[in-house]
Formats: C-alpha cells, sequence, structure tokens
C-alpha cells in the first residue's frame, strides 16, 4: 500500500505511477488495446474482483484514460474505449513485454507473441538521444527543468532550468 | 491488493507487471539508476516505511534485479546495485517517463528531465516493426506463440507456434 501520494513530485516517472502503477490498472489498459470495452469482459479475462473493477475502470475514467460511452449495440451496458492519452500508454506495454520476454519466461516456453499485421515481428524499444546514439544507464543525467510547452510532432518537449 | 498470481501468464506484460509491477519497486529502481545503493539513501528519498522498504529490497534481490553486495568503504552496511536484469528496467522507466512528461505536468512546470552527458535530449521510444515502420496500437496483434532461445543481438526473439 502507498504511504504517501506521487503525484506532486518533479518526477515524471513517480508522477506516471502515481497514475498507472498497479498491476489491474495496466492490464485493463492491455485488454483494452485487445479490443475488449465490457466490465464482463474485462472481468472474465483478469478474474478480478468485481468492485476491485469497478473501481479501477472509475479511476482511469476520472484520468481520462478510458471513456464511457454508450452500449454501441444499444444495449443497457455500457463500454470502456481507450482515449489518446490511454492509447499512448501502448509504449510502456511493449517496454514492459519486451523484458518480461526476456527475462521472466525460459527457451521454447508458451508466450503471447506480439506481430504486426503484416506478421513482422516488433522491434526493440531503444534508448537513444535526439541524434540516434543509443544510450547505456549511465550516459543519462537527470536535473531539475520545466516542461516545454508541447508542438506537433516535437522531438524535444523538455528544458533544462 | 492482487488475489491471484500473474507469474503463470503466457502473457509477458502480466508477468513483468507480477514481478515489478508496484509503485515502490520501480522507484527503488529509478533511485538505483540514480547512483543510490544503501538503504538510508532508498528510504530517505522515498521516505518509505522501513520494513516494507526492507521487503521490497529482499524481493528486488531474490527476483535478481538488485544485487547485494559488501560496503565498497569496508563498513557495516551493505549495498544494493543493479544487475544485468535491472539495468535492463531502463526502457520502462523511460516509457514512464514520457507518458508522465506528455500527460501529467502542465506546460512550464517544474520536472526533473533527463539529458545524455552531451547534453541532447532523449528521443521519443517509438514502436516499429522490424523493418522501421512506425505502429499504430491497431497496427500490432497478438496471439500464442513461444518463446525462442536467445542469440547475442538477435532482433527476433519470438517465434509464433
Amino acid at each position: 500500500m502507498r504511504r504517501v501520494s506521487l503525484i506532486e513530485a518533479t518526477c515524471p516517472i513517480a508522477r506516471a505511477l502515481d497514475e498507472i502503477g498497479d498491476w489491474w490498472t495496466l492490464l485493463i489498459v492491455r485488454d483494452a488495446f485487445g479490443g475488449k470495452t465490457r466490465f464482463g469482459e474485462f472481468q472474465k479475462s483478469l478474474g478480478l474482483a468485481k468492485n476491485i473493477l469497478t473501481e479501477r475502470l472509475k479511476t482511469l475514467v476520472a484520468n481520462g484514460v478510458l471513456e464511457k460511452r454508450p452500449a454501441s449495440d444499444g444495449g443497457a451496458r455500457s463500454e470502456y474505449h481507450l482515449t489518446e492519452k490511454g492509447r499512448q500508454l501502448r509504449v510502456i506495454l511493449f517496454a514492459l513485454r519486451q523484458w518480461g520476454e526476456d527475462h521472466l519466461f525460459e527457451d521454447g516456453e508458451e508466450m503471447m507473441v506480439a506481430r504486426d499485421r503484416g506478421n513482422l515481428p516488433i522491434a526493440r524499444l531503444r534508448l537513444m538521444n535526439s541524434v540516434g546514439d543509443t544510450l547505456a544507464p549511465e550516459d543519462i543525467v537527470t536535473a531539475k527543468g520545466r516542461k516545454r510547452k508541447q508542438t506537433a510532432h516535437a522531438s524535444t518537449r523538455t528544458t533544462l532550468a
């Protein structure tokens, strides 16, 4: 259990974990990417207690990761769809996926595998600087700065103080 | 709280979340990348109850993400260092960082900013297939497969069943 909220932290990692950092939240998002939209579909997939799923879905909607829509078939049950903010969690899921593939499975073990629609494998995510040099952990430093105003397709979104 | 373990799941995301999917674990790892090695340093940085920190460090060592070493100054207190498995969590931390930067800060707000040692910004992580095409979420599918034997620098580590 958390003892403090991290939402006031200046570290984007801390703030992201405050918002999406528990198992169920990212698994609900994973299932939403897989096309699931209904409470019952998430519940069946995750085997999660209904009260916990209700609470997690409510938080995801409140945080703008999912949006609740009327049923597309005109029925009584609402649907949950990823927002653009939610869709951008895809990279986090793939970073988790690749690390999991590398370290948590034995050779030959059964595993869900991701491909593109043309059946090509997904490239490994790599940390690079803005000119394309691959970076090792010790090549990276952090310092106090400020968030820079976002512009479309900006490759640099931050500035040092 | 989790009701079921995900470690038997065939989904690498589920398995990764089972191992590292709580706030404190990834924040300890973040601090280890930042050069912290001592119990007291993690405790001061995270403001975390000692019993919880003790338990999380023990789990990280048991899972091979951190290793415990005698103090480098010959003192009584052990140090915790990232293993290679732990170092490879860097990409997950950066995926969290970039999403946090984009969605959880206001323009101009104070924020910890990452750069490389030459002061160049870090490139945005992008999902691409093995020939370099950028992929949207709907371009990606998952299917049952198996983990392929890892070879050095292999770009493809998985195979469909």
